[in-house]
C-alpha cells in the first residue's frame, strides 16, 4: 500500500462543497488502486482571514510544507473584497505560492467533444483544441520590487511595480515547457512583449538558446498581443505555450475561456521540490455557494492531475479522467453546463455518479 | 474654403498602397466639402531606417509635430526583425507616440453586419458588438525606468522593467475614457489588476474618484484576467473599456479579433495640444506587399477618425464611413474579407469603388 499525506485548502464559495466530491472520489479511488490517503484540512483565503486575521497562516503553509501534496478548491468572496489587498483572500493564494516555491503552473484547456457547444466560438474553430499554458508563477511582475504607491515631490501618488526575470528563473521555467512539449506534439509556443520589453528581450533570448539542448521541440515565439489574437483567430494552431507570470494569467484564461466551460478545468502548479497544489480554474462562486448547484468536475479533475503529477499514479488519474468522460457521454451535467436533453443534477448527485463510475 | 496641413508616413509593407487610396478619397471628399489638404510625406519605420539609419528621423517627427493631423499606415517587416529592439521599426513608433504625447489611444472594435461572419465567435455572441478600447499609450510599463538587462552579482542576467503611473496620468487618460463614455452609452469598464499590483490599486481608486465628475457614467472594475475571459464570453456586455498601455495593448487587438475581421480597423491616438495620429490596427502584411492585394478600408477608415477627431469635420468623416458601408452591401470585398457569393477586388480597385461611392 501506498501512503499519501494531502493537505486540503477547501478555502471559500464552493470550496468546501466541491473538495468533499473530490475527496470522495479519491477515497473510492485510493481503494481500487492500493493507495492511503491521510488527509489533513487548514484554512485558507477568507475562511483563513474570519478564522485568524490572515489568509494564510503559517501553520497552513508549515502543513502544506510537510505533504506529499495540496488540494485547494477557491478562495475569495464579496465579503473580503473591501478589506486593503495585502489582507485579502488573493494574498493567501501568493504566499502559499511563493512558500512552497511553486514557479510553474500547468493550465490545460483542452475542448470536451461532449462540450464543444458550451463554447462561444465556432464549433470548426475549437474541434480538437488542446492547449497546455505553461505559466511562470513565483517571479515577473507579481512579485518585482520595488512596488508600492509613493508620494512624489509635487505630492502626487504614484504607482510602481517591477517586472523582472532573471536567466536562471527563465531557464527553469523553459525546461518545464520544453519538457512538456516533448511528451506532447513538440511545439511550443513562447510569449513575451520583446519589441518593447527589455525584460521580454532577455526571455526570448534564454528560450532560444535552451532550444539547442530540446531538438525534438519546434520553438516559436509570439508577441502577448498577437497572441491574444491568435487565441481567438485559430486556437488549434497552438500545442504548448510558455510565458511569464502576468500575461500567463490573462492567456491562460482566455485560453480556459475558448472551451467554453471553465467548471471543467484543473491546473497544477509545481515547484522543483516539495509538494504541488491542485486546483480548479474557476473560483468561489459565492453567489451559488452552499446550494449544492457548483460543478465539482475541475476540483475532481485537480485530484487526477494531483495523482498524475504529484504523487505519480497515471493509473489512478486515468481512471478518474476516464470515469469524467464516462459520466459526461452519459448526459450527467451540472447547470453550468448543461445543455437540451441532458440531465441535470446538482454538486452532490454529479459526486454520486461519479464515485458509481 | 478650410485648410489643413496633412502629414503622411506610408511606413513600410502594404502601407503605400492603402495610403494612396486613402489620399486619393480625401481629396474627393475634399472637394465635396470645401476641404483643402496639403499633404507633405516623410518617412517612419523601416523605410526611414533604410534611408537614414533611424526608425523616426528628427525631420519626420519634426513635420509630424508642425501639421493639423498625422495619418499613418504601418511599419515593419521581415527585413529589420534581426536589428537590435531599440533600432527596429517599432521604434519609431514608440518615438512618436512619445514625441507627439499622444497618451490616449481610441480603438473602436466594432461588428460590422454586413462581415459578421468573419468572426470566429458565434453570430449570437458578437451580435451588435460595439466597444471602444480607451488604451493609456505614453506611459506604463512601455516608458518606465529604471529599464534594461543588467548583469547581478553571480554575473547572471537580470531583465527589468517598471511599471509606473501617477495620479495625473491616471486622470488624464480617465477624463478622455468618461467623455466618450458619456456620448456613447454610459458605461465604462476599467481593467486592472488591483488584486495584484500597486499600481492597479492607484489606477482603481483615481477612476473610483473621477467617476463623481461624472454622474452620468456608469463605472465598474475588471481584473484584466477576468476582462480577456469576459471578451470572449459575452463581447456584448462591454461599451466603453479604458485601461493602461500593456493591458490596452493585449485587450484591444483582443477586441478587435472579436469582429474576425481586422482588416476594417481604424484608430486613433491623441495628445492634449498638437496633432493625433491616426493609423489602421492591422500591420504591414510584408508577405502581400505590392501586390495590390491589401484591404485599404482600415486606412480610409482611419482617414474618417481623422477628420471626426483631428479635424472636427464630423459631417465629412460620415460621408467617409457611409460610403464604406455602401460599397460592402454592393458586396465588394478584397480577398482577407471574401465570403461566396461576393466580388473580390484588389486594393485599387476597392479604392476607385469608394471613390465612385
Ligand atoms: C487571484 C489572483 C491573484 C490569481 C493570479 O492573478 O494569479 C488568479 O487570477 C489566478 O490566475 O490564479
Ligand atoms: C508595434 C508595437 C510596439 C505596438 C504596441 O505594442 O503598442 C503595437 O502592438 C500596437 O498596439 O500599436
Amino acid at each position: 500500500t501506498q501512503q499519501f499525506r494531502i493537505t486540503l485548502l477547501p478555502g471559500d464559495g464552493i470550496g468546501p462543497e466541491i473538495m468533499n466530491v473530490a475527496v470522495d472520489v479519491l477515497k473510492v479511488v485510493g481503494k481500487k488502486f492500493d493507495i492511503e490517503f491521510h488527509f489533513q484540512e487548514v484554512p485558507i483565503g477568507g475562511a483563513a482571514i474570519d478564522l485568524t486575521g490572515e489568509p494564510l497562516p503559517q501553520e497552513s503553509l508549515e502543513k502544506c510544507r510537510n505533504s506529499d501534496a495540496v488540494l485547494l478548491a477557491a478562495i475569495g468572496g464579496y465579503k473580503w473584497d473591501s478589506l486593503p489587498p495585502a489582507q485579502r483572500p488573493e494574498g493567501g493564494l501568493l504566499a502559499l505560492r511563493a512558500g512552497l516555491e511553486l514557479f510553474a503552473n500547468l493550465r490545460p484547456a483542452k475542448i470536451i467533444p461532449e462540450l464543444i457547444d458550451a463554447s462561444t466560438l465556432k464549433k470548426e474553430v475549437v474541434e480538437g483544441v488542446d492547449i497546455l499554458v505553461v505559466r511562470e508563477l513565483t517571479g515577473g511582475i507579481y512579485f518585482g520590487k520595488p512596488r508600492g504607491v509613493f508620494a512624489t515631490e509635487t505630492g502626487e501618488k504614484r504607482g510602481v511595480n517591477t517586472m523582472v526575470y532573471t536567466e536562471s528563473e527563465i531557464n527553469r521555467i523553459g525546461r518545464v515547457a520544453f519538457e512538456a512539449a516533448q511528451k506532447r506534439s513538440g511545439k511550443l509556443c513562447s510569449v513575451d512583449k520583446a519589441n518593447v520589453l527589455d525584460v521580454s528581450q532577455l526571455w526570448r533570448e534564454s528560450m532560444t538558446k535552451l532550444a539547442a539542448e530540446y531538438p525534438s521541440v519546434e520553438l516559436s515565439h509570439l508577441y502577448v498581443d498577437n497572441a491574444a489574437m491568435q487565441l481567438l483567430r485559430a486556437p488549434s494552431q497552438f500545442d504548448t505555450i510558455v510565458t511569464g507570470n502576468l500575461f500567463g494569467d490573462i492567456l491562460s484564461d482566455a485560453a480556459a475561456m475558448l472551451t467554453g466551460s471553465i467548471g471543467m478545468l484543473p491546473s497544477a502548479s509545481l515547484g522543483a521540490t516539495g509538494p504541488g497544489v491542485f486546483e480548479p480554474v474557476h473560483g468561489s462562486a459565492p453567489d451559488i455557494a452552499g446550494q449544492d448547484k457548483a460543478n465539482p468536475l475541475a476540483q475532481v479533475l485537480s485530484a487526477a492531475m494531483m495523482l498524475r503529477y504529484g504523487l505519480n499514479q497515471p493509473t489512478a488519474a486515468d481512471h478518474i479522467e476516464k470515469s469524467v468522460s464516462l459520466i459526461l457521454q452519459r448526459g450527467l451535467r451540472t447547470g453550468d453546463i448543461m445543455s437540451p436533453g441532458m440531465k441535470q443534477l446538482g454538486c452532490r448527485a454529479i459526486g454520486d455518479a461519479l464515485i458509481q463510475a
